[in-house]
């Protein structure tokens, strides 16, 4: 069995896994227009911020492939693009940065230059945003693999792995490479109501990649932690403040609660990009609160009465004193993080 | 709208409410005979110890009463009928309890006497194992009101309600009469997976009841502590150890740890036949594992990779001292648990 790819550029198409039909089947789609690429990323087939990241690059360049080479409004018809793409997902940070990035690059191209030469541009960028994006990974995985050892039980929280990622994720990128080592790690893997990232993706990207991998609910894990079957939790964030709070998938912060308790380090992997040093703690993070019917039903089957008040916050907020270390692409970030954080940012 | 009730005795045949059917439809169903009210309790249309102990009392009756009017085969028999309900769940130590009561009130009339006068007083027997549940109920909520108060935020895991019993629950009774004496108490269910009877159940019978519920996901818990919208968590328990170690549904020891994180009183409620002094400890007490099924699909819907590894633990253990009172209806018990326990049993 060959590997998996979450995504790729082929034949003027962006192809990616959609993983709408995940775990149940492997099927590649390929996107052959802008509109196509906007549903995509609207309803969920490629998800993870930094495959959001590559994802948008590329679907704007399919936007611009479609545009007349005509350079007096090729710039201007190339901001609708990326307005249409923007609103896929208004919440997803590197969504714009990208599209920001592919923005700026084309308003740096010494004038003149023909439209088939911009679009050729375009996709450069595209590719580099996607080649860093493997880089970036691969960085995280090398620099976080040395806090795993053989033999380690890891839990992990929602999906930061391959799936998330044009790589080989961020939060799972030190398992993959501490098993590429020779270490034989056993990963439990939170389901992560209400999506289900846990039971649906993490599950079939470890068991798909011959690593150890077990389900559990997520009201499971402080019981194998009293049992001693977890030596280490790593999660991957949505953003991290200025003094290393981290706001992640919900339940992120109940696990890392549960592993003080229990002596267990808790590491946060996730790239640079994701501190925002804006924010100085985390109560400056606002928290999405989504629709009552993910928490009510489950795959268009009620599961609770009609009516019934719900909280379905997406995210929560780790307090930076519970997060062991946070493992990124620059290297690996330790309390205080305060000094640290603005360290790398100078 | 009228109450509920879980279950009764009407017209010579054991009413339940269908839980299965249960929060979608309110469907009370009449067991005429012993084949169909074991199929009830085997399938879960009854559940909860206290519920189960009394639906297998009245269900020896559907049995007794079918029996031949033949003193002399009798005895026998009844003990046919008890086997045939105690393997509907082999690990439900109320029904045994119920079933051995029924059989030691029959050991005890006065011989001879009729078929007819036997069935009778086994029906008797019956009618006072649920008048009795419904007292322990009331002496529950008596006993813990005093704890909550107007305003209270109050985080509760699975269902030990109205719906466990015959009366008006062990962990949800001190809420019933808290709002009873004017208490206004915001309840937080948990759905508790993979079973959901908190999503399913809890927020059904409080809502039923007007009590204020807001359903969660179990993994939104520590963020809503952190959050400061839980005052108080109370929990039922399956079994508690002679040192106050308490057995109950998977996840509640993580909610124990997560209230102990937050400063926030973590209490068990449940009727002292529940306390097993032979179990020294909660590592005496085993652990039923359940199918992965349970956890590898949702609602029939499979959410996770064909064949992924899964444990599915159907309970945990919280150690006593994360407990702050065990209410049970003979008073609250306070830490040290082991000679408050012993003096009880003395």
């Amino acid at each position: 069995m060959t590997d998996f790819a979450t995504l790729y550029w082929e034949n003027e198409s962006l192809v990616i896994l959609d993983q709408r039909r995940l775990p149940s089947e492997e099927v590649y789609l390929p996107l052959k227009n802008l509109a196509a690429a906007c549903e995509a990323i609207r309803t969920l087939a490629v998800r993870g911020a930094p495959a959001i990241g590559v994802a948008a690059a590329y679907s704007a360049v399919l936007g611009a492939n479609a545009l007349l080479d005509d350079p007096a409004i090729f710039h201007q018809s190339f901001q609708a693009v990326c307005a249409q793409l923007a609103a896929t997902r208004p919440t997803a940070v590197n969504l714009v940065w990208a599209l920001k990035r592919l923005s700026h690059v084309l308003s740096q191209v010494p004038h003149p230059a023909s439209v088939p030469e911009l679009k050729k541009i375009l996709l450069q960028e595209a590719h580099a945003i996607c080649a860093e994006d493997k880089i970036c990974c691969q960085k995280i995985g090398a620099h976080g693999s040395i806090y795993f050892d053989d033999g380690d039980g890891v839990l992990t929280h929602c999906n930061a792995g391959a799936l998330a990622t044009a790589g080989m994720g961020t939060a799972l990128a030190p398992i993959y490479v501490a098993a590429q080592t020779g270490k034989k790690i056993k990963v439990f893997a939170d389901e992560t109501r209400p999506l289900l990232q846990g039971a649906r993706l993490t599950t079939w990207e470890l068991k798909r990649r011959s690593i150890d991998v077990t389900l559990i609910t997520d009201s499971m894990a402080a019981s194998l932690m009293y049992q001693g079957f977890i030596q280490k939790v790593i999660v991957g964030a949505d953003r991290i403040a200025a003094n290393g709070d981290v706001a992640n998938k919900i339940g992120t912060y109940g696990v890392a609660v549960l592993a003080r308790h229990h002596g267990i380090p808790f590491y946060v992997a996730a790239p640079l990009s994701t501190i925002d040093p804006q924010a100085p703690n985390g109560s400056a993070i606002v928290i999405e609160e989504r629709h009552s019917d993910e928490v009510t039903s489950f795959a268009g089957f009620p599961i609770a009465p009609e009516g019934v008040k719900v909280k379905n916050p997406a995210f929560d907020v780790t307090p930076a004193e519970l997060v062991t270390a946070i493992i990124t692409d620059a290297g690996v970030l330790k309390p205080p993080y305060l000094p640290a954080i603005k360290k790398l940012f100078q």
